[in-house]
């Protein structure tokens, strides 16, 4: 008997549980694997044994549950400390698990590493495998991360639709505060809202570089000056050139400090500043929670990567993370490779340097050739034809009555 | 030769363009109407003439821009002053404009019967028919208004989403803030993701009560022992006993002081004063320039009003707002009705006070019944089977490795 077991670990995305359906279908075409258990709320499930039979759920609940963003099985943000890697391999014994997969982040892909080396030297007969997952895109080693087109999609819709807001009710500057506490995979995708230098977002900044706030100031007035209206799309964890966060109320927690309320601070400075009408915007967790916006390359993508995780576990591969490799550049097609954990493990991919113009306040061309076919078409709204009255001359006044 | 003119004022809704829709498409039918002017920027537009030709737009123009939020004409939030009604009516004179469509709020209702007072006492004759607009559904002398049901299942699909997310990883207190200043409409609305008093939002408050901190921070605390999560809905406008905004940063404009920040002050006074950890959502204007939760219903009956508006119209009528009267109680139906603009201008309708639970925090099914017919459902996401595996027992430790 074999049973093979998946945590989902870290905030969720909108399609984490297309990994996990694909899991479940593959594994049931594997009869080396006996049973698979589903931890509830990620590693804390795993040390607590709270399990779930993944194998004996109907093919509805599965199909159903594969549309719904926010981690089925429950999630967790705890981080395993080197003491509870003893208890972890202590139950996965008790339960004779032989497979585990694990689905998250590249802080949880050094999890995964370190449980895959903890077994190895204790002589336990173990697959690991990592499903990558999150909406940052930050993993490196592969050429996207499932999670992140479908939050990328939700976002550029978004800038899309507050934008043909403030193009409607002109004389106000949007701040749009993005999901990303140090990379700008997310935030660089809201510029596939724009079709024009009319279109929101008419500034988009990176986290990656510090945005000195009279640089943002000057920005956003020659916007406004030029077109009576802008919207600006800005990290969570955008930072100023002193590395503060503008001032804004800050969160502290295991992952370290976050601004709580970037763009709402912006949008004050702004508006005492400049002397103009400014309000912000924070979409905040509905951009991973909300299922409208689901591509569907992204939902197969997350599937193939949890189908394939089984597969190369089966076929005796451990300590690796189930990457995306871009076949050709004519057609869009991806392959699945393995890469190593330990590769992975806590680095971070950043946004390229070379895909931000000059002024580093836009996104150039070169990126959406990357994300278009990922994220797929923000259809631009149509307006509706200028076809203008002329003017008459009139007179005012009592005696014209 | 008699002209129509339509103008689109205040906040856009995901439906506004469906009444423009209406207008344009009944214009069509009757010879009375020879042109169809459209005011670009509400009634701005208006006095500075910039218009645009609404017949001469081509089906599909029209077709796209009816499903598309933001006032594809334009709107502004201009109040018109006793001063400018006589520019007003020298325009439509010059342009020899008989029929005048306001697409607008209670406000705007104010200014439509003013211009209509004025052209009576001036001795032109104009047919002045308003045509209601608000996400709000603050207007009176109707069942509903339309743009307030696409809205309202926006921030319904917010919340259930939200919800699933804080569910999947709980430990934490979530604020969403829910548009609307003065009257819980749209905020009663998310009440209706919950199928359980497990399910979100666990708290819902109406801006018409005034909310004390200590009974918010009871609130959130009785939840949060019962579930270890709590998720809030809560207006921007709503204000504490003293009727001030919790200490949220302010804006004041033409319409009053609106806090800023709400949910995101409400989130630190949760977090300072109960440690719990606690974060804030606001969607904000995506509430209303999103089309992927416009319900059909709100689509057909703003539309409705488009159209009726321009058949009263033809009929003499003027003065006059379109309102909805439901039918019967049985199966769902409404049909339009003519409503004194005075008895609807500067009034507002609040939310009913029966509808809301003892305890001050929640909704009664009572507004269920109202409000699925024009919501729609909101179909709640299905979990996994629990179906356990059962513990075993182990031992750790050196030796047993």
């Amino acid at each position: 008997m074999s049973v093979a077991l998946i945590a989902q670990s870290g905030g969720p995305t909108p399609v984490i549980n297309a990994s996990l359906l694909g899991v479940v279908e593959e594994a049931r075409r594997h009869p080396e694997i006996s049973a698979l258990y589903g931890a509830r709320f990620g590693i804390a499930g795993v040390i607590s044994q709270s399990f779930v039979d993944l194998l004996q759920q109907s093919p509805e609940t599965l199909a159903a549950i594969a549309r719904t963003p926010a981690s089925a099985l429950g999630s967790s943000r705890l981080e395993v400390k080197e003491q509870q890697l003893e208890q972890i391999l202590a139950v996965l014994r008790a339960h004779e698990v032989r497979y585990f997969f694990y689905n998250g982040g590249n802080g949880s892909m050094g999890t995964a590493s370190q449980i895959a080396a903890y077994a190895r030297e204790s002589g336990y007969e173990l697959q690991v495998i990592g499903i990558p997952k999150t909406i940052d895109n930050d993993i490196v080693e592969t050429d996207h991360t499932p999670g992140y087109a479908s939050t990328a999609r939700f976002f550029a819709h978004a800038t899309r639709d507050i934008g043909a807001d403030n193009r409607a009710l002109p004389g106000q500057v949007e701040f749009i505060e993005i999901l990303g506490r140090n990379v700008g995979w997310i935030v660089a995708a809201t510029s596939l809202a724009s079709q024009s230098s009319d279109d929101a977002p008419h500034l988009v900044y990176l986290p990656e570089n510090p945005l000195p706030l009279e640089k943002l100031l000057d920005d956003v007035h020659e916007v406004y000056r030029r077109l009576g209206r802008c919207v600006v799309t800005v990290c969570e964890g955008q930072l100023d050139e002193r590395g503060e966060p503008f001032g804004a109320d800050v969160r502290s927690g295991s992952r370290g400090s976050l601004a709580m309320n970037l763009a709402h601070r912006l949008a004050m400075l702004v508006s005492e500043r400049l002397k103009i009408r400014a309000r912000s915007e924070k979409p905040g967790l509905l951009g991973r929670a909300t299922s409208a916006y689901i591509s569907r390359r992204d939902w197969d993508e997350a599937r193939l990567c949890g189908s394939s995780a089984v597969r190369s576990a089966v076929n005796g591969a451990s300590g690796k993370m189930v990457g995306l490799v871009r076949e050709n550049q004519r057609s869009y097609a991806v392959k699945p490779v393995l890469v190593d954990l330990e590769r992975v493990a806590f680095a971070e991919r950043t946004f390229p340097s070379e895909w931000q113009n000059e002024a580093k306040n836009g996104i150039l061309p070169a990126f959406r050739q990357f994300a278009s076919p990922l994220i797929e078409e923000v259809t631009p709204f149509s307006p509706l034809k200028d076809i203008p009255i002329p003017k008459k001359t009139y007179m005012t006044g009592a005696k014209h009555r």
